[in-house]
Formats: C-alpha cells, structure tokens, sequence
C-alpha cells in the first residue's frame, strides 16, 4: 500500500495531538505503528524531514529526531542520495531489534560513551558537602525563614551569588539586583516574559546554539530570529540587520561550538545594546572552566544597565541541586520577581540557605578547584586520543567548558557518524543537532561536526568512544554527493 | 489644590507601569508620594475603590489593598459613610509614622498576633528528619540520578506519593499519573496551560476562595468566573449555570470558609464533570488535619478520570521544602510534564528523593500525628477565646486544617476591624480579601467575618490576639448605614 503524503490530505497516516504529549514522540509512535503492520511497505520512502515538518506543522528538528531514532531502531533504512526508507522487516518487530525489545527504548545497545553535551561529571558532586550544609541550615535558619518568604528568594543567597560573581566573573550586582530561580531554564523563561511586558517582541538567538530556547522564546510572547556564530561568536553585525531588541548567547564558551566570545566583539555587542535600547541575556555557564588563562569577566559587569545575567549550579555542582540566579538591570527587577512569585512564589528555601553556607564556608571554591583538574586531565585525554584518531587540528573550544566540537572531514554525513556511532555503543551529537530554524527561515550550511562533552566520562570510555567515532566516520566512506550532504534530509 | 479624578485625564497623579513590577506596590508608591509632597491635600478625598480600580484597569482588590496600606500607615483616614479622606500630614511624614520611620514598612508596630491564613506552626518543622533524609539521599542515590532525571520527577517519589494518596486520601492513582512540582502554584500554573491546550477556556473558581488564582489562570489563557460557596461548600448549581468545564475548589477544608464540601455536593459535583466533560481540580490541602472524625477521602478517588488532584507538603512540612505533586487522568499527564519541563526541566532531584525516604521510613506520618495534637490543642483555645470574647456560635469551618472564620456581628465593617487591628499589633484577614470579582460581575455581599489561620500562633498568642480582636470589634461602634457597609469602599 503506497501512502500518498499528499498536503495535508487525508492519506497521511499521522494525526497529531497538540494536546496529547510530545509531537515528536506522537509522531515516532504512529510512524513506527505504520511499518510495524506494514501500512507503510519496506522499502517505501519517506517523505523529506522539510516536507513532512510543513505537512504537519511542526519543526524540522523534530522530525529529524523521530527519523533518527527509527534509524538507531532499526524501522528505516538511510543511504546518501536516495532518502529515508523503510526497512525490510522480519516479521514480528523491526530490522535490528533494539535491546530488551522494547520499541520505545533509545538506544540499540547498551552506551559505552555518552558524549551528551551538558552533564558535569557526577562522580564528584560533592554530596558530603551539600549535606553538611544543609545540616548547617536546619540549624541556623530562623523559623521565620521556613515560610514563604521574599519572592526574590533568600536575602542571604542573593548576597553570597552576587559577591561570588563580582569576585569571580568581574560583575557588578547586588543583592537586589538578584533573583533567585530553579536553574537557568525557569530564569529564561521569566527574564523573556519581563521583556515581553517591556514592549520586546523579538531575541535574537545563537545558530548553531543551545536547543530548545526558540519554544521557550515562543512560550513567552516572543519570536526568536538566529544569528550565525564564528569563530570569534556571535556575529554582531549579523544581530544589527535582525532588528531584534534582545539577544541570548552563551560568550565564555559557546553552545556548542566551544568560542568564547572575541574582545572587539564584546565591545561591539555591548555598543549594540546601546544603540538600539537593548538588552543582552548572558549566559554565563561554564565561566568557571577556564584552562588557559584566567577566566573573562562576564558581559554583565561591563554593562549591567544593558546585561541581564543567568547563572547556575546544574554544572559547577548537579542538576538534582537545582539552584541559579538572575542578575538584572533594576527597571526589569520586579517584573522577574513577580513572573516568579505567580509561578511558583519561591525555589526551597532550605536548598537556598545551604547554597549559601556551602559557598560562603569555601567549600564550593575547593569543588571547583577540584573538578577543574578533572576536567583539563580529560581534556587532555580528548584532544590526544582525538589527535591520534583523527589527524590534527580537528578539536576545537577547548579553552573551557566541558565540551568541544570534533570537525569531520568534508564530505562526511555527520547524521550517519552519529547513527553508527549510536549502534555501536557511543551517544554523540552532530553540530547539525543545535542548528534552530524558524519556519522558512534559510540558514547556511554547517560543517559536518560533532559535538562532544566530556564532563560525564572517564579517560577509559574517552579512548574507547574516540576510537568508535573514528570507526563510524570511516564507515561513511560513500563518496560526496552534494557540499551540503550532511544536512540535507535522509 | 484639588485633584480632578478624572476618567483617565491628564490630572490623574498615578501612572501604573504594567512592565515594571506589581501594581499594588506601584500604586502605594505613587500615593504615599503625592500624599507627601501634598499634592494630594489633607482632607481631600480619595476616590471609590471601584471607581480607581475602573480608571486604572486593576482589580478593585488591589485598590482596596493598597487604601488598607495607606490607612496604616497613617497617610489616608477613613470612617463610615464619608470614604478615604488624605490624613492631616505633619511636615515631613504621615500621621502615624511606622516604627523604623521605612514608608514601606508593612505593620504600624510590631506584629503581637499574627493570624495569617495558610502558615503551618514554623517551629514543629522537622528540621532533623529532615537533615537526615537528605543526608540519606546523597548516601543511597544512584550517581546517575544526579543528573537531569525524567521531568516527570523522580520515580520514587511518584511511587511514594502516590501510595500516600491511596492510603490517606483513598486516592486512586498510580506514580504514572503523578508528576512532582515545587508545590501547589506551580502544579496548578501547569495544570492550567494543559487544560488551555486541551480547549478548556473557562474555570470556575470558589468564591470567596484562594488570593489570586483568577490572575494565575489568566496568565494560562482562562478566563475565570465566581462561583458561590455556602455552608455546603462549592454551590454545584451555580457552577452549572456558568458554563464553565473546569472547576479548582478546595473541598477537604474550605479557603477561607473552613467548610467541607458536603456528601451530596461530592456527588453532585462529580456528576456534573461527567455531564459536561469536564474536570475537577482539587486543591488537596489540609486534608490531613481532621479533628471531628476520619479525614473523608478526595475527590480523585471518586471520580479519577476527571479530577486531577493537588497536593504539597508546604502545609504539612513547610513552605521552605517546596515540593508538590499533580495526580492526573492519562490525557493530561504528558501535557503537564511537557509544560514543566520547558518551565524549569524538573524540581531539585536531591530534594524529592529525601521526601520519598522520609515518607517511606514512617517519619512524615509521625510529624504529621504530632502536629495534628499541636493543632487540635491551639484550635480547642481558639475556640474557648472565641467564645469567651464574642459569645456563642461565632467560630466556624473548625472540623479540619489550621484556619476557622470569625463571623462578626451584624452590620461591624470587616476592614476597620482590620485596620484597627493591625494598629494594635493583631495582624489577620477579614473573609473581604478572599472576594473574586472579575470586571463587571455582580457579586453577593459576605457576612463580616475574620478568616483566622492558628497554624503559626501561640496559645498565648491566640488569647492575646482574639481579645485585641474584641477591642477592635467593639470600637467599631459606628451604627450601620447600609447593609453591605463592611464592603462598600472607605
């Protein structure tokens, strides 16, 4: 039975639920309920990823994503130039049946590296400490505290985080220029809809750059348009033509290309703020892993009527702590807070005062310390294995952070590598992963790319899952078709 | 010099700025200001509350709230019949100067009693449980729980909950219908934007009720009607009328009432969600304070296709943990997951596993018992107080929880009341500031009544507070002059 994916026609056997959950997990279930009783045949081809995010109005990257996962599962079949296909499937479940049988399970087999960016490395969250603080806090807080108390959050807390940023990241905040939030996601999303009520209608977002910050743009009122990054970031003049008022970047190491800002960039964006009564949203993750030098002052200190500044301890201590901090210009102050107190009135007044203490006892320094070794003992071990893996000169950002981008040869589908890299064994993500593409929008081509953080793995799965990475993209040996042929749809 | 109110004129000395933080405050502080520098002239007269709220397109609570400030603080007068008059300024402050000389000091003396709705006795928190939990936590968590876990929240404590529910609450769900927020307002924001997504566009809401859930369901894109409560709790036949298809009430321990909603009522109002398709929020709260006999079991339970349950421990623990649960039908739950994670990716993972350990090891139980004595002892000396000051019969909504309502005499103004006692150092809440009246609707008026919370009261400190209350009753010796005087504005 041939399918025709007429627009919108009723042949397309995929109905999608705005209300019911996830798109991309609809769609990945009603597509794989299709092939599985052979509603669609083997062999038969898929609609591009383009044509079917038009089709039923989502984005590209989430059918992307299903298509993907199909691939990892074994549903569908991908080669260079001829298109997604549906796979021959054995009768009763699909070509390569994933471990444990379950269709819903994400990877073919078990992970021997997860080069997920974003994940510090758990092993050494410092539990002992956290949990002496808040010891320390059940036993030093004023009953009083236990209620609900400033919306702003715990006086004490914004006190120690900005005296840590003025220390540490060059800033320039008080503690009433601080709100406290549950991590950098819950401030976006009351920093964007403070903006919003300022009369700002567009941001202008990082291309490639971190995921998902268009939704929550979108959520709060506003649109979001991309600005391309090279090799010294964000490109500011790019960011003159978008007209947009507000921009989000991520300038000590960029998401995910590893830049950090460039000096005469910084000027020029802090002079764009100016020029167009704008503001600038910085997120300021990863500051801290600085392994060349001394770290850069945060935009924040250099303009902070202009900077709104977001930081949290997802990465300097652990997600499961969920602690960070907005420091912003004083006219957007109370509109954050009040986004804050009709959310969710307050983060856990307790976590706030053991975030305190353990700071202000030297105990978050001495973590810090510790992990940056860690972490430039396992950069080192990358941009070896790396080196003897892939030739020289293919690693890049590696100056901080937690993460850096493998370049590929030209030529290489980066999809394919991460495919066959997942099959083996290795969680990985192309640059191509963090592209963000507004509807219609025609963004330039990336060089094929991977993405890969080191934050959560040992020197033994760095060797291990370098080699694999190595295999995978010698695997891809099918010669060059089109310049664009990693980022065109399978 | 005379100030012309007129009707969003020029001359109108207020300028509310709906970007740059809450509007109640702003108000206040242009106000006190053009009290101060005289352009609002002693003895001049302030318009109606409804009148402003109308001119400035707030709500007329937040007018009323902030003319109850001012009365305070000694900037504005007022007596029955002749409204809200500037006060006679000394040079240089108002009348009555605060202690601290800070205009934004919120009490005109220290607070000697403070009946506050919705504050559990601060000083049973069990700190050390709580210590312990935590300390257990950082013991026993896998390490890869200590990253981003399924935003759902964690798994355990969905388990542990949800068992709680069943076996307190006669619930009816398992941890797949449970996602864990940081608390009651957050759960309902989620909520909420779920339902919007689903075609809900109306939600009922008690009336009186809970503060500012109408401006919570806004943000989610409802619109939100009254709904009257009577001795019955939730009167089911208006909600009928009101064509709504969601309703939130609060049926183990009426906000503010203190009644719970009659058998019948359960009944009528399940029926009602069948006819309609509708569906019922149940805030969950002070259910498991129940003095008079076995708590009765939640409306979930009931009816667990159409309600979805809301529960925290801000109550139970204290507001300082910050953690809650939403129990929802299969539909919603995907919905409300997707929409916390885009909001904040997942409550403090650490956290949640030390709630589930305290639960589990029998040690909330036994905190619960324990403040269930501590509160059923504070109740039996507010209810004696209460007695001994204003006679029989004059204390209600008694049965459950850590708050009653305080009916006062016929024809006394509920906000003098107030005001008088706030002077005196009693700081509590007449049934007034419970009143949703969205724009244009005519709502019935309430009896006057004090909604007294004794969740964070001394015995001494009740006794103390409920004979200032008398005091403050009795110098309310004003005759009536119109039967809903107690809200008309002053």
């Amino acid at each position: 039975m041939t399918v025709h994916w007429a627009r919108g026609g009723p042949d397309l056997p995929v109905a999608l639920d705005r209300g019911a959950g996830p798109l991309r997990i609809q769609l990945q279930d009603q597509l794989r309920a299709a092939i599985r009783d052979r509603r669609l045949g083997a062999g038969e081809r898929l609609p591009s990823t383009r044509h079917l995010a038009e089709l039923l109005g989502v984005s590209r990257g989430t059918v992307v994503d299903v298509y993907e996962q199909l691939l990892a599962e074994g549903y569908v079949e991908s080669a260079v130039g001829s298109g997604t296909r549906v796979a021959t499937m054995p009768s009763g479940g699909p070509a390569r049946q994933p471990p444990g049988g379950a269709a819903t399970s994400a990877a073919p087999r078990p992970v021997e590296a997860d080069f997920e960016y974003g994940i510090p490395d758990l092993g050494s969250v410092p539990l002992t400490a956290w949990s002496w603080a808040v010891a320390e806090a059940t036993r030093t807080m004023p009953t009083a505290a236990l209620g609900d108390g400033d919306p702003a959050g715990c006086r004490h807390l914004r006190e120690v985080v900005t005296a840590y940023h003025r220390r540490v990241r060059s800033g320039c905040a008080v503690a009433e220029d601080a709100v406290v939030v549950s991590g950098f996601r819950q401030g976006l999303a009351f920093v964007l809809a403070t903006l919003a009520r300022h009369g700002i209608q567009r941001i202008a977002l990082e291309d490639p750059g971190p995921r998902e910050h268009d939704v929550i743009a979108r959520r709060a009122g506003l649109s979001a348009v991309p600005v391309p990054v090279d090799d010294h970031g964000l490109d500011v003049d790019r960011l003159r033509r978008t007209g947009a008022r507000a921009v989000l970047l991520t300038p000590a190491h960029q998401c995910p290309t590893g830049v950090a800002l460039g000096p005469s960039r910084r000027r020029d964006l802090v002079a764009w703020a100016d020029e167009v009564d704008g503001v600038i949203l910085e997120d300021d993750y990863d500051a801290e892993f600085r392994y060349d030098r001394q770290p850069v002052g945060s935009l924040q200190g250099l303009n902070p009527a202009r900077v709104i500044a977001l930081g949290s301890v997802s990465k300097t201590l652990a997600p499961a702590i969920r602690l960070g901090w907005v420091l912003a210009p004083a006219p957007f102050v109370a509109g954050i807070v009040e986004e804050k107190r009709l959310s969710c009135r307050d983060a856990p007044g307790l976590d706030q005062e053991a975030l305190a203490l353990l700071m202000e006892s030297g105990r978050f320094d001495r973590h810090l310390r510790r992990v940056r070794e860690i972490y430039h003992a396992r950069r080192d071990v990358l941009a070896a294995e790396a080196e003897l893996a892939f030739g020289p000169g293919r690693l890049h950002g590696l100056a901080a952070g937690c993460h850096a981008l493998l370049r590929l040869p030209d030529g290489t589908s980066e999809r394919a590598v991460v495919t066959t890299a997942a099959i083996m064994g290795v969680r990985v993500n192309g640059l191509a992963h963090y592209r963000f593409a507004p509807a219609g929008a025609e963004t330039e081509p990336c060089p094929p790319a991977l993405v890969l953080g080191f934050g959560n793995v040992s020197d033994h799965q760095i060797r291990r899952g370098i080699r694999t990475l190595a295999q995978a993209v010698r695997q891809q040996t099918v010669p060059m078709i089109r310049p664009d042929v990693h980022r065109s749809n399978t």
